[in-house]
């Protein structure tokens, strides 16, 4: 079951029993709009603030996930949920109001992939059956905590990524005779941090730590990039994922072009949306996920993807204090059991 | 191994294979002074920032711990951290310098807690087999964070909790023939708000959560608190404990003085030191566990502990929004094997 590089190969594979994501009004103009489970046209969302506007999005992603997989409250053991606010205060809120078990994870943008590859694990042990996971993001959130409130009317560096209003959640089950997407494998990142210090440059800071871990799980399991339909990271943006491509070319002799995706570039239409580099935030990976990549591993239209949910790991205080931007990269392999 | 109420028992128990707690200068003033590996004397630590001063503590707690248990990086397959400061600062930048894949934790000051739960029950399924774990927090960083800077000059409310300048790490590993400290239960706690919204109340906001769990954990394993030799919550402080025992005694029909401990009164001496209504911080119940309680388990001095970590889900800016206190409490069943 352990294979090299801290891979984890499971052999009774966690099937995704249901998943749901929900997004902003900029998000559902963008190539997967139709597919999100629901869309909030005001980003107030009837709340008196940002964060708890968040809270929102993770309450209706979970809602709409728990439906599309048919369970209730009261038959999940745990949920997994994470955000980039400080001290993740929308996943708190949002369980606030709930019955079931809940733990708080943080890796910035890489919270979901975490999430799956830690929802997976405990359940291989027999102790958990039921495991439901959300990560968000919130533009309005995140530009007051990270950058400026948005009355200041800051404008965006040409290399910043914009903070997806979005969020993302999943059901994990127990596999059975039902045709669908499951998880695989399991692989945790390690904190990578080549000294970029403009937090405008997350997909810089980012890619070093995407190519540790897609190198280090293609070792473990004797893979080349070409066995699998997709890679899909999230967030590197256009910056970070050229960055990702040339790493692989120099550093592993691989192409990745044409088998790689980025959940920051699948968000929006790069072309027509005032975008920057592309989407990012934990919300970002995670509603790519659950509105386009799981609904295509179930159809069995896609049959392996490899997801690198990627963090960027600094505080909004630590690039002031003149620190580099640490980054981490969490994977699991999605297989479709059709 | 799933008992009622999620509470999950783990059939081969993981056994803490080393551990350590550092801490500030008050902190090595009080009774467990003697048990720190290590006191760092100023605040500063050498470093420019308080949040980089907090590494400093994870760091060196998690180098003792690692020297305590023998092993070498290399052998470890995750390490678990959390802490207070936004996007989990100081355990990202500890993780920074180190070679092993890194997945962090945030529910305040049930943090460690948390780790343990998750450590343990990601070890059962066979996919890990040695993983760390470190909590902190720093009175300094905290102050500045989550209240006033120290240079404010602000008086503490007297119900206010003192967050404790301290760090406590374990590695976790396979049980063998050594006698020593292992897990045997887990359970995760679900998030309880009953309305306290001042956020000098917190262990008021707190002991509904540590109820909640410890009742569930009783009812599923059908044990009296009689059973423990201790059931250390960390960190109620003086009013939370004193709630705690009351919700045992009229929701509960059961006496928990005389075995209930508490983190935040147990780092430091009341009488004598000025720290209000106790010590709080995710660092507090860390150090107190890992510098008295698991020794003590390691020699048999005590037999079986259940550590129940409080945290208290509320952000600098939530109380100022309106909001009242979430609060979430996870727990672990410690056994001696000797």
């Amino acid at each position: 079951m352990r294979l090299a590089q801290g891979v984890v190969e499971l052999p009774a594979r966690p099937a995704i029993l249901g998943q749901a994501a929900v997004g902003g009004k900029t998000e559902s103009e963008g190539p997967l709009g139709q597919k999100f489970a629901e869309v909030f046209p005001h980003s107030e969302m009837d709340e008196t603030c940002w964060e708890m506007a968040e809270t929102r999005l993770q309450q209706a992603a979970l809602r709409h996930a728990m439906a599309a997989a048919g369970c209730e409250p009261a038959s999940l053991d745990l949920h997994l949920g994470g955000d980039l606010l400080n001290q993740c205060s929308a996943s708190n809120f949002t369980m606030r109001d709930s019955a079931w078990p809940f733990a708080g994870l943080y890796s910035a943008c890489a919270t979901f992939a975490q999430s799956l590859a830690m929802g997976a694990l405990m359940m291989a042990g027999g102790g958990l059956s039921r495991v439901s996971a959300c990560a968000s993001s919130h533009f309005c959130a995140a530009e007051k905590q990270f950058r400026y409130p948005l009355e200041y009317g800051g404008q965006p560096s040409p290399t910043a990524q914009r903070t997806a209003t979005a969020a993302g959640a999943v059901v994990l089950g127990a596999a059975d005779d039902t045709p669908r997407a499951g998880i695989s494998h399991v692989i945790f990142g390690r904190v990578t941090d080549l000294g970029v210090t403009d937090a405008n440059e997350m997909g810089a800071a980012m890619a070093p730590a995407a190519w540790d871990t897609i190198r280090r799980f293609l070792e473990a399991t004797h893979t080349a990039p070409q066995a699998y339909d997709c890679i899909l990271t999230g967030d590197l943006g256009g910056i970070g994922s050229a960055l990702l491509l040339e790493l692989a070319q120099t550093e592993g002799q691989m192409e990745l072009s044409g088998i790689h995706r980025d959940g920051g570039l699948l968000l929006y239409n790069a072309g027509a949306q005032d975008v920057g580099m592309g989407g990012s935030g934990a919300g970002c990976s995670a509603a790519v996920l659950c509105a386009d990549i799981l609904p295509r591993l179930h159809s069995g239209e896609l049959k392996n993807v490899l997801f690198i949910g990627t963090g960027a790991l600094l505080s909004a205080a630590s690039p002031l204090q003149g620190e580099s931007i640490p980054a981490v990269a969490h994977g699991v392999k999605l297989v479709s059991s059709r």
